[in-house]
């Protein structure tokens, strides 16, 4: 029997879908990360993933919806190795500082998606910046739970009207310090999650200890 | 004499050029931060400003030109407001937080301004993203100098390798505050300036003190 896409390439066939899409997404994501928006083929898509570029169309659509499938799936991906890395049981601090050793090495490793994730989305725009802005919104909600769960035995836990803005903040900050970091590539992951850590956990370790700011105090 | 392009609305003429600037910028902000910036149109802007659009073109060149132009003002403005309020010889706590309030009042005030810096820019991708990372750079350089002065006096003053990057998470975490909030608008400008006082000097305050934090303490 031959395969009309066929075309000398080892391919392995009829893999569950999942798989396929992984390595869809594996491909794409490297070359979205590597060559930019524009420049990135959906030639070389395929070629990478192994796979025809009609199976690549049928499986997930064209450029600008495989390019949200992998804003999707990064920010996915980045926001669950925070999860597991934050078990509760910890103390807070710990459990802060996992999580944010976890964000940065996780970028150190997967510059090719942070890339995707963040310069190329906001270089290219609409409809990808919408997509990122969910992204963020869906970390922010994920952090804000993990931030309740934290403070829970402490002697003032945060509160649901204070995790949630709080969690906002963090995101931003942490995506500012990897903006900073790509410029500043010198300093290590823990370096830089030792340096958020120390701007966010000194000022939370008070909060959760009942001590606040107010005007003039 | 007649001015070929007088159209019948007053219009004062001989201006300095600095004066006119002003009133198309404030004109283009109104009219891109309300409509965006594909909807603006340069004959509403140049109506708003009461400019021809021979002269609207003449000064500050074409529609992106103009937006670019306003990006780079907005956080120019933005920058400036923060600078001022900032008076040296407070105490480093009176310091931030005067930054901070003001910085969230400035943006309460000014959401057309706010939204030209940032919604639209990011909406837009290039070439106004790089002008945005270009004003954002600006402002982390601002406040990385704000922070070294405010904390000069201090036990533990925070050295340029502090205060670059810690300038640079305050400013994406101010960021993604002024984010948040524009979906909770119930909160105040002085609310939200709590909000990140707590989470950022309680750090600070306890960094400045020299108490920071180390994995395992």
């Amino acid at each position: 029997m031959v395969d009309p896409q066929d075309n000398g390439r080892p391919r392995s066939r009829r893999l569950p879908r999942a798989v396929r899409e992984r390595q869809i997404l594996d491909a794409a994501v490297e070359v979205f990360g590597t060559r930019g928006f524009h420049t990135a083929s959906m030639d070389e898509i395929s070629e990478v993933a192994g796979i025809s570029k009609p199976m690549l169309y049928a499986y997930l659509g064209a450029k600008d919806e495989l390019f949200v499938a992998c804003i999707r799936r990064e920010a996915t991906r980045l926001i669950e190795a925070i999860s597991v890395a934050v078990e509760t049981g910890l103390s807070p601090a710990e459990q802060l500082w996992r999580g944010l050793r976890v964000f940065f090495e996780y970028v150190q490793r997967n510059q090719a998606g942070w890339a995707v994730l963040h310069r190329q989305a906001n270089v290219q725009g609409e409809p990808f910046v919408t997509e990122l802005a969910e992204s963020q919104e869906r970390a922010t909600a994920v952090i804000a739970v993990l931030l309740a769960q934290a403070t829970e035995g402490s002697a003032q836990p945060m509160q649901p009207e204070q995790t949630e803005p709080f969690a906002a903040a963090l995101v931003g900050a942490g995506e500012a310090l990897v903006e900073w970091w790509f410029h500043h590539p010198a300093h290590t992951a823990d370096g830089m999650a030792m340096r958020l850590m120390n701007m966010v956990w000194m000022g939370f370790g008070d909060l959760v200890e009942g001590r606040s700011w107010t005007p003039g105090s």
